[in-house]
């Protein structure tokens, strides 16, 4: 396997075409654009035959068919004909992503740190589970993270192309230089943990938020899928993080920090939240507390779906309708402020939502204001383990979803 | 004067260009894009060089010379060699929007219907506002607006062209077909106003909620100039609105409700919002209140502004404290949802911001949580009483800005 791009080689142009609005356009721009606009639907899609491209872009064929040839030249996507139906007429050939074309996931935890190897396709080829004595340092989970990337590397076939590192981290990254601003619950601050990734392994990588990951992998290939504006709230170990997609796209920020819907207020008359402000949606609702309402000490999401759908115990009832309670006023300020077509819960929220979806969606919507809250769905994330790595992988395939030929110039 | 196009005409190609990600580019489109960047640009800049538009744009000087050039024919922009300077070698031509291009602007109130009308460079050429004796319902505020419209074109040069008319409603105006399903201080409720106005005038008519446009204007010639994300709340004398621009766009959300930052959670041991809600920041902040602590019944936002500077009662200071308290718990929640650069405050809450902007910023930077806290500059809204006609002519231009040659094909 060899890296598909050097660290040091210049940063994509995804923010030139995030602020796109000022460039003019030129015909080197307008190749260039096609083919990313093509990949993407690809990428998206999971795989498109070729009249599906030319009715998604509205180009005709003969110009389909040579973006698909440069992209497969590229060695970013492939082209096979489907096996003989009874349809009528020749078959329009399905052109797939790359399976030899991947992304490095990376996620560090308070426990763990886990590696996976994801196609361009979205497809997991693997994910390894390191876990820790105890809370890793970020030069410890770098060092860990790049161990096991060396180690599932060498596995790989030769041809088989990275094109980076992505990172989801449990906190707040700042865009502009993927330094880990605040991760509370793994101790860190202002630690530059993509940098010292880069380091040890020699491949261009980049951090963001997990929860904003998270959205982005259910915006996807998830719950979210071909939703233009989706809000996604996910309940972990470790507190609650949020994500928005507007128009397809993940909302920022400034520095990459917006989503926080976890430390928006419920409860003026609450606790101190861990960030320092009263109230906020986290000191209110935890998994920790769902558990002890059951009896456990730890469990996982599927425990806890099982363990709340098996259970009539008042004090379990009880203590999923104060955390609901509490979950629909952020819902309230959520659909107010944004909007949403679909608002995706996960983890613990996911597992609220199984035994009291219902209840969720009617205190949602009796609270909220009558357009936006008649226009909202609540629904459970669909990807369970594999939607960090799956969003981690589209942060290092940004560039080349941008760009395709940043693949082939080397 | 004649109408720039006719209200039968078909809707623009705005909702294709946001969602312009799967559609691929051809020549024709390529054009059209050039050609809108352009007259974008010089509309933001209210004027802008040659060479200024090269530079932007990143296109060359003949290219930027035959779309300026097209831009003339179509009458959109004009050029003009400025005076001789100082400097060496012969001055670049300023590019201007065609003075003769203007939209038509309404704003329905509890006491008055003020219509104007807004060049192409945000210029405010008119401003009429016709009190009501009463809370005008739909059919009468759309009367009065054609009416007056009727007047102020008639007074127009025969060879001005308006474009259309653009509605800032204070209320939820539904996207899709412009039903303003609920403006809860007129009282309206799913009224199709904007169709009673083309109805009317024959001319094509968009309408959007108020703070929404506010942060348009602001954004574009206002306090949130050349910012990416910026976040707009206005104190009127019927409540509090919001608008919030992501990458220079406005947040729309599914249907155009979002930004609704007035209805926020502040008090969960508060009162009830006439939204139906508890504790929302409209039922803790109030013109209204700060008038009374003044001794005042009634007062424009300069008044305000006056009385509040002059005022040393302590009665006074206490209800400008509470209110700012209130204000930064909504301030802490956008903060943390949006990550913005700035923060625009208009109407009574730029007047809180007049007094009180230091205890603001200092509230709102000690409960955010620290990496958006520290981005986030808090300002006072620049447009006063021009702003939500800027904002609405803005709606009227969006399909000209979107395709110039809209105009010319008539």
């Amino acid at each position: 396997m060899k890296p598909a791009r050097p660290a040091d080689a210049p940063p994509g142009e995804q923010a030139a075409e995030n602020a796109a609005s000022a460039r003019g356009t030129n015909p080197d721009r307008v190749r260039q654009r096609n083919l990313a606009t093509v990949l993407r639907l690809v990428h998206r899609a999971q795989g498109s035959s070729r009249s599906e491209l030319t009715q998604s872009t509205g180009l005709n064929r003969s110009t389909i068919a040579a973006l698909v040839g440069e992209l497969a030249e590229i060695g970013v996507v492939r082209e096979a004909v489907p096996a003989a139906s009874n349809r009528v007429g020749r078959p329009s050939p399905v052109v797939t992503a790359d399976p030899r074309v991947v992304a490095i996931a990376v996620n560090p935890e308070i426990d763990a740190v886990t590696v996976g190897i994801v196609g361009l396709d979205g497809t997991v080829h693997r994910r390894i589970r390191r876990e820790t004595d105890s809370v890793p340092s970020a030069s410890e989970a770098a060092h860990l993270a790049a161990a096991t990337i060396r180690d599932v590397l060498d596995e790989l076939p030769g041809d088989v192309r990275a094109t980076g590192i992505g990172v989801a981290v449990p906190g707040l990254v700042r865009r502009s230089d993927g330094v880990v601003r605040l991760a509370p619950h793994l101790g860190w601050i202002d630690e530059p943990f993509s940098e010292m990734l880069r380091a040890e392994t020699g491949l261009v990588t980049r951090a963001a938020n997990d929860a904003r990951l998270g959205a982005v992998a259910e915006s996807i290939f998830g719950s979210g899928r071909g939703v233009g504006t989706m809000v996604f709230l996910n309940g972990g170990a470790s507190g609650v993080g949020g994500g928005v997609i507007v128009d397809g796209r993940p909302l920022g920020g400034v520095e990459g920090y917006a989503g926080e819907l976890g430390h928006t207020l419920v409860n003026s008359s609450g606790v101190v939240c861990h960030c320092g402000a009263v109230g906020c949606l986290e000191t209110e609702v935890g998994q920790a507390e769902l558990l002890h309402a059951l009896g456990r000490e730890r469990g996982s999401d599927d425990d806890l779906d099982a363990l709340l759908a098996g259970s009539d115990d008042p004090r379990v009832l009880a203590e999923v309708e104060r955390q609901v309670g509490w979950l629909s006023v952020t819902l309230r300020t959520t659909v107010n402020v944004f909007n949403p077509q679909v608002i995706v819960l996960g983890g613990f929220l996911g597992a609220l939502h199984g035994v009291a979806g219902d209840r969720i969606r009617a205190l949602t919507t009796e609270s909220a204001l009558r357009g936006p809250g008649q226009d909202v769905s609540i629904v459970r994330a669909a990807l369970g383990p594999r939607r960090l790595m799956i969003g981690a992988a589209e942060l290092a395939f940004e560039e080349l979803l941008a760009d395709p030929s940043s693949l082939a110039a080397r």
